[in-house]
């Protein structure tokens, strides 16, 4: 089983991107059998001496022994690795999962001669199983050794699990005195049973940033992209978003980030986040069995919160998601959605969009209404709907796919 | 389409029950052809005078007219007449949909001879279609010289839309000085696009109880029924729950109920809750669909609250539905949702069962655990998940259906 049973995602790019070298960054893979055969499954990431790292963890109430163990090394913000591996989640697996994490964070802290805390270790696979470190930790050695700045792509495809397609992005920043590049890769919500839905990303930087500064960056950032995304509502245990700062392009002549507020930090900011915007946008479009990649524009809420979660109400249903996936015009599950999201909002100013076309309007279908033009619109492999409040000024934009049989095949017809 | 591309749920009963006739209640249906042919789509039921009414209506923000209707007839809390269609949810239907509303219960009014705030107007069907009131409120005189106080088949059927089978259930209390009854009909969360989920539920009873003992019995019989279940946690534009008493029952002998607290009191909110209940687990075992009924059992969370929050968590999580469609003993996906769940919970704390077999024990696989032998369980029917945070005295429990192909083709392929 695995991927053989999975259709390619309509959206799968022809081509991946070639990522740029990072002065100070180093990536290796390799087949460490920790569940799959013949597919690599094990990242190494080295670092050099200096590295800052900022994260974003999941939410989750039964997270993960690597996020757990991740979330503390967060708090010293130095890095020297990360260690990814692909096939066993090490999630609700207690004292052991513990133990097994770290393991593999004090082998990579001896392979490339750091402090167990200056280690980032993520786990995604099946949960419940213990993870057996002792499989793969004696390997990180040789990963260390072995690790080059260009094996990007080797790197993306060592953390998937059912994604279809490795997810790359890259940018360059102009600033003062010298460009900075932004690599980054992700994995996504391509969950076979007995996989969970986890989101992983990674992304580099040569930039010399402050951690802190770096960290409020990638919260404000993940806020606006992987916190408006979503596939079935699902939230894994391992959700991981790190981001790793070498501040080598210093040597170059680029600029010492302290203020995210200055010219210099608004320029890195505003790639950042376009970044993590183009791969958050790539895990929805590989999102498990989708025909569709849906956009929610939600304006006129009582606040932007509000806004969001009028969002992921429409995002999220059921009802909606199915309508879409059978090109059916069927506004009136919006108004239900909006409905039941709990926010303020009045039957009687509500307007609706699919496109550009209006649906809805002040609380009626619009008089200019006619079904067969939506319908022809929602053929098409992007839809957008726009929904206006009509109380206030919040709005949010929310990423989503349809909700298809391919969806249930990959979660109900294969077992494990 | 309509029925008939959708096969009858597994749980459909093969006798439907005989209700009792109830002093002060007569019924009958007729087809309006409102939306579909050949099949009955207008109930009326006709109340004698001194009749009281309770109900529970959807918390929606974009309630359906009928839904804005009844709320104002229960402030008064009489009753003489209930109009329902099914075909036209006359929701998101603007000032037009209010007028229709009122043209229907001002027919209804004159043709028992009351006043229209003493009537209850439901609609259900699709969503932001003008309601053509003139196309059947001028059937209501027939109706209500027609109604037959045996006609509780016939009531069932008017009122649905894409239930495969009508769901009734009837109880007698004994009560110090005479029996009364309660008859309940109820209509479910079968869905076909472009209709929408809309439970309708009508309780009558010829036991003479205050109109505000009545409501506090309904709101609490609710809150452990119809609150407590979930298809595909959407939440309709017109879900209405109305209780009528017709005090009839007092000329046997049966005491007025002044009192919930009371013997009679609580003897009959117990037989009341007991038919609510049979109600509920009939919508769930028509759920859109379905393989599997699905009963989620939480304990040990911080407050009721928590646990009924975790319990729709994991009831409502597209993953852990398909993998019970799958009969796939993925409790991985149990444990995501509890995390997911935003209530306090530890996960070295937490253990899982399915049906009698220890799953998961504090925080871990249970030492126990066969895969083999959960998921031969799984192969059955009903499915029971019982959950144990482990951390308080909370507790609540949850009924749902698994998430199959059937849903989807339901809910995507067909188009309106």
């Amino acid at each position: 089983m695995g991927n053989s049973v999975v259709e390619p995602s309509p959206f799968a790019p022809k081509d991946l991107p070639v990522l740029p070298v990072i002065q100070g960054v180093r990536v290796a893979a390799c087949q460490a059998g920790i569940r799959y055969a013949n597919r690599t499954d094990l990242l190494m990431v080295v670092l050099d001496p200096g590295t800052v790292a900022a994260g974003v963890l999941t939410q989750s109430k039964t997270s993960s022994a690597p996020v757990l163990w991740c979330r503390k090394s967060l708090e010293k913000g130095g890095a020297r690795a990360l260690v990814v591996n692909s096939g066993n989640a090490n999630a609700f697996t207690g004292k052991k999962g513990a133990e097994a994490t770290r393991m593999t964070a004090e082998a990579a802290a001896r392979a490339v001669g750091a402090t167990p805390d200056d280690v980032y270790v993520s786990s995604t696979g099946v949960i419940g199983e213990p993870l057996d470190a002792s499989k793969f930790a004696h390997l990180l050695g040789d990963l260390a050794v072995k690790a080059a700045p260009d094996a990007w792509h080797d790197a993306a495809r060592a953390i998937m699990t059912t994604d279809t397609f490795p997810k790359l992005a890259t940018r360059t920043v102009k600033l003062k005195g010298g460009d900075v590049l932004i690599n980054g890769i992700a994995k996504g919500a391509g969950m076979i049973a007995p996989d969970l839905a986890t989101m992983l990303v990674y992304i580099f930087t040569d930039a010399a940033v402050d951690q802190g500064v770096l960290q409020g960056m990638l919260v404000s950032g993940a806020d606006k992209t992987f916190n408006c995304i979503t596939i079935d509502s699902d939230t894994s245990t391992s959700d991981t978003v790190l981001a790793f700062a070498t501040g080598t392009a210093a040597a170059r002549g680029a600029p010492r980030i302290t203020d995210a507020n200055s010219a210099d930090g608004a320029a890195f900011a505003a790639a950042l986040h376009d970044l993590m915007h183009e791969l958050a946008l790539w895990v929805v479009k590989d999102g498990e069995g989708l025909s569709k990649f849906v956009t929610i524009n939600v304006k006129g809420a009582e606040s932007d919160a509000a806004a969001r979660r009028i969002g992921f109400a429409i995002a999220n249903s059921p009802l909606v998601k199915t309508a879409i996936a059978g090109s059916d015009p069927n506004w009136g599950r919006v108004v239900m959605a909006v409905g039941k999201a709990g926010e303020a909002a009045d039957r009687d100013r509500l307007s609706i969009w699919y496109g550009d076309i209006q649906v809805a309007k002040n609380g009626e279908r619009a008089p200019t209404y006619v079904e067969k033009t939506v319908a022809a619109y929602m053929e098409g492999r992007e839809v957008a709907i726009g929904v206006d409040i009509g109380i206030g000024a919040g709005k949010a934009t929310v990423w989503t796919c349809d909700l298809t049989h391919g969806y249930i095949s990959v979660n109900a017809d294969y077992r494990s």
